[in-house]
């Protein structure tokens, strides 16, 4: 079947309590590589026949109007899945 | 910044009930192009430095012991972002 992906992540300018907790564990378990984490959401949207514009375009609007909180996300990728 | 990108996914077997409410309100908005939908994780990680291959290495041995419960979700994506 084929298969949309889309992802959201906090903007930038957002704080990401998560990913602040995250970091955290990841310095207490010794991970000491990474200055910053951030959490995100990702979607696999299963589609009925071919991946088209049309159901791309549709894709970019559920991510829009269903999938995230334009106030504090920005929908940073819809593409087919390969 | 360089950054790593690692994404987390339901497992197939598993049931996924926020996948089945995004499904459900899709139709609902009429969006009726999808017959499945399943919702995971992405997260962001920023590198102190080069991506080498020790980081990539940290980076999936953190997606599996803190990111992800290796008996509901799997890790389908540890990567460089572009």
């Amino acid at each position: 079947m084929n298969k949309i992906v889309i992802e959201v992540m906090p903007k930038v300018e957002i704080l990401d309590p998560q990913g602040k907790a995250i970091l955290g564990a990841l310095k207490r378990m010794g991970f000491n590589n990474f200055t910053e984490a951030r959490q995100g959401k990702r979607f696999e949207l299963t589609v009925d026949g071919e991946v088209t514009d049309e159901v791309l375009k549709a894709a970019h609007e559920a991510a829009d109007k269903l999938l995230s909180n334009p106030v504090i996300e920005a929908v940073v990728n819809v593409s087919k899945m390969d």
